[in-house]
């Protein structure tokens, strides 16, 4: 909503000024080192913020706790999620979207994170689930060949199934490859392409004349699974509501889809809206998949953590013991326990550091040690689970197909 | 070829000028009586003019006589034809794609030339051809829902299979339909999107900032079908010439393919390019599906034919039978002989008759007549042949398949 309580219509969506924080599918920064300030993010995006209100909600309808992710506002923003949980609470269904562009063989643990959480919210709520490979978009917008683009798309299939998703419940897929076993998905693209201008994706996106025409179309197709005749194995005919748990920066997509929606009678998605885990060096920079040292790898030796962490790992104390003694370090700047805010879910535990830290008890070096000791048993495991996802498992999640809801 | 030899570049495909003929695939208009000056186009597009000499070849090459629409320069321009023919002559193979856009339920005699043409230039090679109904541009372009689009396509492919093309040789698809059944098409397809520039498709096509993105990412799709990669099931991973015979103003969907088929390592396609066959009211404009009175239908009765000619077409006679037989007709600008040119196969008889028009010894009145008795058993041939063709025809045409060569 907007400061008089109107959504954005589509010509208003319009990039960021030069001065504010930049929050695009391509590119995310900010000079601050606390990172993006989410609350004028909310403001500029025309979003909701996740309140308490909203967050006790939730636990009521759901009869369950709420996510740690959610109770510590990594999960800030929102669409409808009100609407969604009334519809819940009246019995009616609803599914749930999220994806991933493929562009390196290797994720890091800030990709697992959406993924995490659109598991609980799926097992919460018992609800299907589409993820979107975008191996169309990484050939787009990369130096990668189609086939490239596909065998990164199959391999991080890999990744997402290790988290533990139920088949019976789940479709993965790839745009290159669906595009080419499902009329009705290139159906959806076309119909939004006709109700989306040049000029709205220039605002929206920044895109100018000497873009491939490509980028200019592509849009429409990140949007075109939030409508659920996109899948008509799954959904048949019927039109239900989708709720898109992604990064805040892949709003734009979900902006520009709640604007057609109306127009060609599907319901507008709803969206929950995450922060970015900072990169090791701070949070005035996102993880870059290309940047080995700037993000812990889900393929990296217990050691490379170790190393990373203590290396990378932008810290939030003083220059000595003597001064970090006297002084106490800024939880808000440190990276280590910014990430065992994301990674470790007891609370008590949790908060007993952040005192710890900026009471001076706690030194940088030992809570680096924490966060290693977190992280390593966490990559451990995913890669043990991802040994043993095999290609064929990979084409199961990956085959059109009904889901199948045994309860 | 430009006047300095020179293909032109990507960039200098611009449109016509306002004081040329506009001919463009939306657009086709001239102020002249005589219609489009297609020499004027030839230097305007860069392609080269179909001489005797080429005439000549093409009958050595393949020891039949050239159609009545090459010989009568009904197909006037061609780009590296010669460049096929020598391949022909050392047994190399090559391929056929032409199209149409369906946006209305029944054709006019206009739409059958280049599919006549086609079917005689595939029965002369004996070569494989695919045939695009582009369903998505006509929903992108005019106000059809995706359903009636595809309606339409399905039963403008009896119109084509009615006009006696091969199940074995020929491959006909919707874009809606087959996009879904085929990933290799959509590869393709964003292959040439990652080649192409929105400047590029303004320049060439007069696209704006308000046209919407489903209009600038569709030159890319009527671009796929010049590959051969994307029909897998007909040519493998081959990458097979083609030849593509279309009225001049689709030349410049072809440019561009033209351009980008070498950067994507794929040979550049073969045109042979056909004029305009007049509406019926004269030269200066071109049939029009959506106005009845412009052009004689497929599915027009004798009685229909009977009046629309002597009614509408314009006459290139004088304004009164003693004038006439004294200063005798116009054979240039008078419709009914045009479409002589294009149905009457007897060269001996046109040129009596158009002998006997310009000397005044034949009246207006007797050549429509002639051009009636033409038509008649055409358009009832045509319509006998079409009440055969039944939904499961459609559908054996329609399915991706392996074309299957009995010599």
């Amino acid at each position: 909503m907007t400061a008089n309580g109107e959504e954005p219509q589509i010509e208003d969506l319009k990039l960021a000024d030069p001065e504010e924080d930049v929050v695009n599918p391509w590119s995310v920064s900010s000079s601050s080192q606390e990172g993006v300030d989410y609350d004028k993010l909310i403001k500029r995006f025309g979003s909701s913020k996740i309140d308490q209100e909203l967050i006790d909600r939730w636990e009521k309808v759901t009869g369950k706790p709420a996510h740690h992710l959610l109770r510590r506002g990594m999960f800030f923003s929102h669409r409808d999620v009100h609407t969604i949980l009334t519809n819940y609470e009246q019995g009616k269904p609803f599914y749930l979207y999220t994806g991933r562009g493929p562009s390196s063989e290797s994720m890091h643990v800030g990709h697992l994170i959406p993924f995490i959480f659109t598991k609980w919210i799926q097992d919460v709520f018992n609800v299907p689930l589409v993820i979107q490979l975008t191996d169309d978009e990484k050939f787009l917008w990369k130096d990668l060949t189609v086939e490239e683009a596909t065998r990164l798309a199959h391999q991080n299939a890999k990744d997402i199934i290790a988290i533990g998703f139920d088949v019976n419940k789940t479709f993965i897929f790839s745009d290159f490859t669906y595009m080419g076993q499902c009329p009705d998905f290139y159906r959806n693209i076309s119909r939004i392409q006709k109700c989306v201008t040049f000029n709205q994706v220039k605002g929206i996106f920044g895109f100018g004349d000497s873009d491939v025409i490509g980028k200019i179309a592509f849009p429409a197709i990140q949007a075109a699974p939030s409508f659920s005749t996109s899948f008509p194995l799954i959904f048949g005919a019927a039109k239900v509501p989708c709720l898109i748990p992604c990064a805040i920066d892949q709003d734009p997509y979900f902006r520009m889809t709640r604007d057609v929606a109306p127009r060609l009678g599907f319901p507008k998605p709803a969206l929950l809206h995450s922060t970015f885990i900072p990169a090791l060096q701070g949070a005035n920079t996102k993880m870059s998949a290309s940047d080995n040292n700037t993000a812990i790898f889900l393929t990296d030796t217990p050691k490379q953590i170790k190393t990373k962490v203590n290396k990378y790992a932008f810290s939030g104390g003083q220059a000595s013991v003597e001064e970090h003694r006297k002084l106490g370090g800024d939880c808000k700047v440190d990276v280590a326990y910014q990430y065992l805010r994301y990674f470790l879910e007891d609370d008590e535990r949790l908060e007993q550091i952040r005192q710890d830290y900026t009471s001076g008890a706690l030194l940088t070096g030992e809570l680096k040690k924490l966060l290693i000791d977190q992280l390593q048993p966490i990559v451990a495991a995913h890669q043990e689970k991802k040994s043993k996802i095999t290609d064929e498992m990979v084409k199961q999640f990956m085959t059109p197909r009904p889901l199948n809801f045994v309860k």
